[in-house]
């Protein structure tokens, strides 16, 4: 009997005839049954007659397959194989748990993404070195566009292009080239090899093809094929756009329509978003999984967590870099410090290097090499993260004001002889936290009583004091210095109310774990 | 004859009864004329039955003055004197040119303020360190309280109080303290004699010794008091706060009232402005001459500029520290960027320090030695604005729209081909304008055409271009390193548009200056 690793492909071909008039909406479905499950897959056409179906396991045993093309008695197949469990590195698709992620199979997943928008339009030489680099990067998850990407730095043309064009020229979503796509599916598994998710981009505004102006059914019918072709890969998570407010050609109907098509064809429910560039795109719609929002205000990480109660990737606040665009030349402490902002306020954050090359080898789309020094300390970061007991819980931050909340009235008595506190509080309780959103850099986290961690961003305190669980343990004092990478511990019995020096520079974190 | 400088001090005395019921609000007149010209003046009570009335000429020549004390034909004085021209450190009072200030004779004056709250109220030791350090540094403005202050960090008791108590233990303002008054005096006269502006605060929040909740008639008394004492002292700019929001018991006709009272009896029409902390005074009222502004969002100076047509000082924008509260811990560099970034878009900065000491001498509040990096940075900075040729005008930034103009239509159809411009444009105005100031921190301003100056901020970029004036002239330009303190002419003879090669890291600026 056929075996097959629990998350990976089981893919089946038969041989048919040509398609008549789509190469796409072909009617070729693969039934899979065990016990009471049954998943029902459509196969997809990759030319030379040859149909293909993938179904991605989730469950150990034996299972029974059917295969049908064009409702026909003759070409069709059946089979049993058996699903084994998964073996060390392959944990399934990584899926949403509250306001965090995890894998199918239960372990933690943080992410740590970087952008590669193009790096699969790219030559094989280059994206051979990509994946080297990447196999040596502390990131698992890469944002990167099915499209090729036209703008400044992108002025190659790429190899190759997802359709074929028809006799007026224009490209016909119902041909595909399927040599685009064996080559996107080879960077999707080596993508799965070095254990990185594939964030894949749908639809994006940087076009000078014609990518970015089918109609909406032409638009259909490419994510039909998207999704027939690429859903049963585990580590593909659907974008559905960069900046979905710039592609100007698409309406809010047109991101609505995409969003549920995906989610009612993609049998696995891969994660799935939409990502902005000014306007946040509403992230409680059911259709969406997380937020993927782009923003330079990364302080807001736990507002939008509050808001859509949504795990949130900040998906780009600026590239690390040295290019003329303000969006491409924070410095590498900048994106640290960003990092960490956003990971103590409950979200997780994107990386993308932006530094110039006369040869417009630049990392952020076409990848190559990594030339920031942002990476080792996102590497340190990965590193505390992934030994820190469960995820954060954000703290309400002092100035945290809900406007609904009728203690406001209470809080300005209290503070009646403070004058700052007193007309903080007098503020309308929005401009309040808009105010000391942008006044403070100051957050903090815990999960239940097992740790407390405190950033202190870019204010350089010579001390900090935190309040400790109540709860007669005791607590080891880690001060993290982000940028020199170091931990000293300097409290290994801490109780209470605790006062920790604090060497008065940007870019120090305190952790407080509970003592086993 | 006697004789007085220019700008100086003509103060003589009167000896009479003492007064019953005030010693403030006494009938105690000079009137002083020249030719057409006739000032009149009250005069104050200085204890042991001595009352002084003080001038300062503006015109040099012969003038004739008048004492009259309680309309009396017996105590009175009449004489002249001659005021001679002011010699080369005096150049008058601190006026209002434009969106700028400068002399009373003309000289230009750039203000490079710190603040010194309460360093009065210090004993004479620390006071004559201040003085020191004052003079070895670059600033020519300080910001400083009548009243002594009560908050973290200040919690010694001043030796001299302003007012002597009533039989009840209450502050009787009809009773000023002599002492005290002279010792400000003393210390007025010191900074005048380090050509520094004394930026007198006359109310503020950090009270713990009743001086914010006088009536509004007692304060009235303790402003005549202020006036008919310092108002001939040519240093003196009247603050009539330190953050008025935070003075709760002073309501906007309070303030209204105070400024028009101080408007109307100072007789050389200071310099005067009101401090906020969270909502800016309205400096479009006609007796405020300038904006002194605290606000974090040091990149809105040009927007306050628009908005109140006045020169805008940014009197606050948190400290250079190590101290726990956010306005009190910012980098050195911090600072310095924050001083660029205001000066390029036509404001003023004013620096203060906040280091953690045991002793609770903070510079900020009490003075004593400066430990901070900034100070040399903003030493640098001076020299170079007192090098350049005329004050800064800054530029319109590329997204820096007036909601009101027709024209964004326009540039909407221009950029339809760039769609992060087009959604841009397409934002609300507001928004627009909004989303801009907290995305780039490049700003730029000139001079006529005689120089440009671009400040990169904390954009990392490896080049920038310059657009130089189409005057067939060339130009000098230098890349200057904020931090480093270092100059370098990278071109002596540009024309037209010029691409500059940058460091491509934070704190870079670009100065382009016609040569001669």
């Amino acid at each position: 009997m056929r075996q097959i690793e629990k998350y990976n492909i089981f893919e089946r071909s038969i041989k048919g005839p040509e398609p008549s008039t789509t190469n796409v909406k072909v009617d070729f479905t693969g039934t899979f049954r065990k016990e009471d499950k049954e998943v029902n897959i459509k196969g997809f056409y990759n030319g030379n007659g040859e149909y293909l179906v993938r179904f991605m396991p989730d469950e150990e045993g034996i299972w029974h397959y059917e295969l049908i093309l064009n409702a026909s008695e003759e070409i069709r197949e059946s089979g049993d194989f058996e699903c084994f469990r998964e073996t060390a590195n392959n944990h399934g698709p990584v899926i949403v748990n509250g306001m965090n992620f995890q894998y199918a199979d239960g372990t933690r997943y943080i992410p740590f993404g970087t952008t590669l928008y193009a790096w699969i339009h790219q030559p094989m030489q280059l994206i051979e070195k990509t994946i080297e680099t990447l196999s040596r990067s502390p990131f698992n998850k890469v944002r990167m566009c099915v499209f090729p990407k036209g703008m400044m730095y992108n002025n190659n043309e790429p190899e190759l292009f997802p359709f074929e064009k028809n006799e007026e020229g224009n490209w016909d979503v119902n041909q595909p080239n399927f040599e685009f796509w064996n080559h996107l599916e080879t960077q999707l598994k080596a993508l799965i090899h070095l254990g990185i998710e594939a964030d894949l981009i749908l639809f994006h505004p940087y076009d000078r093809w014609g990518f970015a102006n089918f109609s909406r059914e032409d638009n259909l019918t490419y994510l039909d094929y998207c999704v027939r072709r690429l859903a049963a890969f585990r580590n593909i998570w659907w974008s559905l756009a960069n900046e979905y407010d710039l592609v100007h050609d698409k309406n809010e109907e047109d991101w609505e329509t995409f969003g549920k098509f995906i989610s009612l064809e993609d049998a696995y429910n891969h994660l799935l978003s939409n990502h902005n560039c000014f306007k946040i795109y509403d992230a409680s719609k059911p259709w969406i999984t997380h937020c993927s929002i782009q923003t330079n205000s990364v302080q807001k990480t736990k507002m939008f967590r509050d808001q859509y109660k949504k795990p949130v990737l900040i998906d780009e606040c600026k590239y690390e870099g040295n290019i003329e665009p303000s969006w491409g030349n924070i410095s590498g402490f900048e994106m640290v410090h960003r990092f960490w902002t956003v990971m103590v306020l409950g979200g997780y954050c994107t990386h993308g290097e932006t530094f110039h090359r006369d040869d417009e080898v630049l990392w952020w789309a076409k990848g190559g090499e990594l030339h920031g020094e942002s990476v080792n300390r996102i590497a340190f970061l990965k590193n505390i993260m992934s030994e820190l007991e469960g995820d954060i819980q954000p703290d309400k931050a002092t100035f945290d004001v809900n406007p609904n909340d009728p203690s406001i009235k209470e809080k300005l008595d209290s503070v009646e002889m403070d004058p700052f506190a007193k007309a903080l509080f007098s503020l309308d309780p929005v401009e309040l936290s808009e105010f000391m959103y942008g006044f403070s850099t100051v957050f903090s986290g815990r999960h239940d009583d097992k740790y407390m961690i405190k950033y202190l961003g870019r204010e350089c305190r010579c001390f900090t004091e935190l309040e400790l669980p109540e709860n007669g343990e005791e607590y080891s004092i880690e001060v993290i210095d982000i940028w020199e990478m170091t931990r000293e511990t300097v409290l290994d019995n801490a109780k209470g109310k605790v006062r920790v020096n604090l060497p008065g520079k940007e870019g120090i974190a305190v952790i407080a774990t509970k003592n086993k």
